[in-house]
């Protein structure tokens, strides 16, 4: 295949938040031969898959499992629960919060997107994409909507576009403060398998995911998990649905099936890298991407660029926005590292585009693998001609010489 | 992981009509690491695949690639086009073309289920379902339509449920002839890649089709190649749509990218296939197919047994339906020769459930692996009690004993 | 790599007496990153391979594991124990009987090469390959050594060149009947794993083998399993050795390390096939072994063509010799059968050169795989235009429709 | 398989001097399906394979290919041109030397070990293994022997326990300085496709070399480039051999074939290193090699430790011997790392144990996994205590900012 001969010398380093690398026990998985989807031998990997699944969205709810990238679990997530016109309210955190309203229009919903009311000196334009939820704001809005009109209220619980995470339970709390009836629909399509995500305790109707970060998957597979509330929904939603239908998934799923033809090779990934994840414990899991996240700020702020997320309580595991100073092109840093280093970093989306870039620092990594990112990015820095206060690179070492 | 141990000694004969055998190349090539979806080497990779794509459905229309499973491209290729409530014209012809009408139907369309009219002896109760489309019939109640209500003619180029193989041109003339505008919407989900199907020859606004098939991929990519005509009708169709619509897609694919993250190691794969395809050519891999019918069918001749198809001239070339007799349990014998054999054959579905199997003849095989199948099969039926009237590997020796 | 687009659609049919055809389980373990063979993972592994493998020889004697061929393993067996000018016992079996012989004498043994006494109207030029070893004249000659000379015997378990299988224990009572100090070396590079084999409880010395055949891995790996005696040996031998020297590797083994590189990657391969092949259970193993064995000779039998092994309780159930009658090239009806079908057999090798070929039946595969193999051989028989009595694959599908 | 799940989160960091990390490429094609090594595709694949492998050896001569580790290759260069009892010299540069010289001597060969006469502050006790080979004392003992009774000059190209490279073309002067028959063994097991290596041009009689180390394949396949000089010596040659025999190899090799069962899948994978190093072309190839031996050898002089290479014009591009304070154990350093960071380091052999580590910097790699060996050694050694002068990782960061 000559597209994959572009590969330099060495492992490349993806460093983009997601997809994440993916490690070799999930490749060799995938690449077993595909089976018929309808023998018992399916029947049995798949009860075996569900039933480890919901260990990772700490949910005893069913997580239902669609052949598709993340975009679809958003758009299943609506379509299974809502009518056109109806009024939902979105939070603004960033690029894919903004997607995810657009999506919502496109199926005719009236979203309501709700900007965070902060000031910002660094990107006056997107001060709200420094922030996380305000679950306050959310709770006086609801608290306002006397005839209950929000039938759902949709949040980014880790905004891949940023680095910042918003706290779940706190709207949870709002939304219960407001006495509001609205679903609650969550985003953690980059954060779950890295950062802490609670599905029933933190009541959350649905939560969409994704395989190709915390999961370690390659892209292509994307989740529901789903509450009885959510799925008493189903009764009233007329948007149209057929691919994107609980039911009859939920229904097949009991015996390990699913109506249409699954994708068979992702779901034997999905089997190693729940193996993986379960083996190792989500405790740990997350503390190792808490420490790298540590690491890699420690570096941001050694050399004395700011950091996109601007809340202390709300700094992202996952990855970590990092803007440059205003008239460097963010995206011309980035593409000399890649270049010089076969180092992949996220580019700035939408209203931050060419002002910052995303260190990825998620999933099948490790230390070594972080400093080295670091180094490489310090070095792109200093060839872009940016001036740097103090070594990143050290300064990451020192958080990583502790003891943990 | 523990499921894929129950593989049993040697390779198991996965003769199903779907997923086919995936080739040692491209379970290697979807194996390689996951790269940086927003990457130069991806937009490479993109405009590579996206150039070799379309000359699989012999077409020189845009081809865009969905990261699901064909079902979601049924969808796709409805909610592109059509408004709620527009009357289609879906022609019966098994259990597929039955699924996909009842997902137009929740798709909010108003569809009229053409059934040819015919009688049959052998299965009374679904006689339709061993023939293909009538273009006489088609025209003739598109000449009805004096109001041009109806928006679409949707049909089955390859029953996968069946084995029958419909007329695709005569269908295109046959609206033609009746100077109807309607869309002409046809699945050749398990045609493409096995069959001769040629997209722009014979008029088709939008071909559906998918990865486990033809393509020898793992499932969970699929397809709609788009017909001008068919991109026009976006304008007015009103069905909401984001993930699967046609637009962002077919614009971002100029350079190789996708609006969302697309399923990249399937990608890989679709990169190898498409090279085997190709390399092989197209002329060449439609008559091992057409061999390959013909030597199972020469098997069921000789076994005694009725062929579900019923009309010579719309043999499958990529499976064949075999009807039992009257009161045995199809799809016992069907697990016995799974158990027995490590053969996995496809069920009966819907109406012919419990009465036929069906034999999957295509993909990555070769004249022996079809012997064995039939081999697999007619101990199978003896050991069940069948009568046979003359041996049936025999008869499919004799044809692959022909100069080819 | 541009050589394996050679493959033909579908899975090449690897019917050769070994390399076996190589599970996708072994192939994905081969294929795992290569660890420091000095790091402590690495040394769990090697004690872990090493406890299971001696399960497979039905020994609990040290097993050498070499990264070599299977030649290798013949030299190191000879080298770790004898003196140059050492006289030994050879018997004569066939082809590779005969190579080992040549080996011995390059390595400055004085062999004494022992042809049964057998008169043959098929090969009369080759009797003694069709033909297992006689203990009775293995035991006559030990009788008549008063010196006690002949320091080793040497047979092979399984003649791979012919299809014929020795008895083993006959040969170990014969040297003792006689009384005899001689070492016991036996070659089952090809019987190991399918065959039984009792390295302890049949009293063999040294017992040589190869990875490629009922271990189920790629070629590049032997062994020898070693008695105590044998190991005495080592003391007085004085045939140079280093890299096949017993002793540091032995010593070192202890601790799961070997002195110098092992070929880590295979050893991932073996410890893979061990849980397949002791997940089985080898009863289960060698049954089916042998009912392939009799479904083959079925075949042949009702083709009325000569099997190369004479004696029916000498059958090998790992392949099948089949002779053709004199003037018909078998080398050419085997090149036509590989291009026809894309099925490899095995080739006459020395003195029957031309005059037969071999199926083999061995390691991963299954009765499907059995019965295709002798179809692809009867049409290639016949389009050769050899007269057939009946057919073989109906005489070979009523021995696999027996209960099991 | 168990001992895989060793594996912590992330890659593994194998820096040893070898096995170096292999490729994805590589181990995708050694998981391809084994083929029938007397078949047709095999002999293409082996012709072209012959074909490129030269280039790599930079010579017109055979190349003899085993199926054994680089262990093998040693033995097979005596075995093939020397008979017991001959002289030969072989020059102490550290313990892989001092390995092959006790190989020598197991041979049979008397073997005058050499020991520049070097004084050393560092390690007294080891001084010749911080230089290398001094072509002059060469020289002088050719001249030295008059009847010509050496028979062989034996040297290490790149010492793997040292990192110290010798000068072999000064060597070859030497010996033709000394009007010397004897032939010239070169070993550049970890110096091929690493560092420059000239068979021809350098006048090399046997070149021996293996897989795991710039060919960047799993251990278990070795080389011998041999000349016409050394081809014509195996004709007096008296030493035992058979599976080591050149000419029965490069005989059958013409068709692309070998006498006994070749390690395929390896091949599968050398076919594809080849293509991998040819494509970019060895001066690339050297010239990283060279590059991050500076940023290593800059962070160890930051460090303020000892080079084990006391020479800067021996300086090895592929690994780099790092020696600690008296009263550390390095081992105990190593230990530390790997459990720290899960970095494989080289431990210090025979000599020198304890005394060192042995950081690699070989094959498929890149700067940045360059710098994540030297931050993971850093931090460690500071966990040991270890004083260090100051940071080298910045030094070698500095190094890897020049343009190259």
């Amino acid at each position: 295949m000559m597209s994959l001969n572009h590969h330099k010398s060495g492992k490349h380093f993806l460093q983009i938040p997601g997809p994440s690398p993916v490690p070799d026990r999930v490749l060799r998985a995938i690449s077993m031969p595909t089976i018929d989807h309808r023998g018992p031998e399916f029947g049995d990997l798949g009860k075996d898959i569900l039933k480890r699944l919901g260990k990772v969205f700490q949910t005893q709810q069913p997580v239902v499992v669609y052949p598709s990238s993340g975009t679809g679990a958003w758009e299943a997530a609506l379509c299974n629960t809502l009518s056109a016109g109806d009024h939902v309210l979105v939070v603004e955190t960033g690029h894919f919060a903004t997607l995810w309203k657009k999506l919502a229009e496109r199926m005719g919903l009236k979203v309501e997107f709700m900007t965070t009311d902060v000031q910002d000196d660094v990107l006056p334009h997107a001060a709200s994409w420094r922030h996380g939820v305000d679950a306050n704001q959310i709770e006086e809005r609801l608290r306002l909507d006397h005839e209950k009109t929000i039938k759902a209220v949709c949040i980014v619980h880790n905004e891949t576009s940023t680095g910042v995470t918003s706290d779940v339970s706190a709207v949870r709390a709002a939304i219960d403060a407001a006495g509001h009836p609205a679903l609650f629909l969550v985003d953690t399509i980059s954060g779950l398998g890295c950062a802490d995500f609670r599905h029933d305790e933190w009541g959350v109707d649905v939560t969409i995911s994704g395989s190709q970060k915390g999961l370690m998957l390659p892209p292509g597979m994307s989740f529901n998990a789903v509450s009885a509330k959510a799925r008493a929904a189903t009764a009233s939603a007329r948007l149209p649905r057929s691919f994107w239908a609980w039911d009859d998934i939920i229904e097949m799923n009991k015996d390990g099936y699913w109506p249409y033809t699954p994708n068979t090779n992702l779901l034997y990934g999905l089997s190693e890298s729940l193996d993986m994840l379960l083996e190792e414990g989500l405790p740990s899991v997350f503390a190792r991407h808490l420490r790298w996240g540590e690491a890699v700020r420690a570096a941001v702020n050694a050399w004395g660029l700011p950091i996109q997320c601007a809340d202390a309580s709300a700094f992202s595991p996952v990855l970590t926005g990092v803007v440059l100073p205003e008239g460097v092109d963010a995206d011309a840093v980035r593409q000399l590292i890649h270049r010089r280093f076969d180092l992949s970093l996220g580019t700035g989306l939408g209203k931050v585009r060419g002002r910052m870039f995303r260190m990825g620092h998620l999933g099948d990594s490790n230390d070594l693998t972080v400093l080295a990112m670091i180094a490489g990015v310090e070095i792109g820095l200093k060839l872009s001609g940016i001036g740097l206060n103090e070594s990143g690179v050290n300064a990451a070492m020192d958080r990583l010489s502790l003891p943990h």
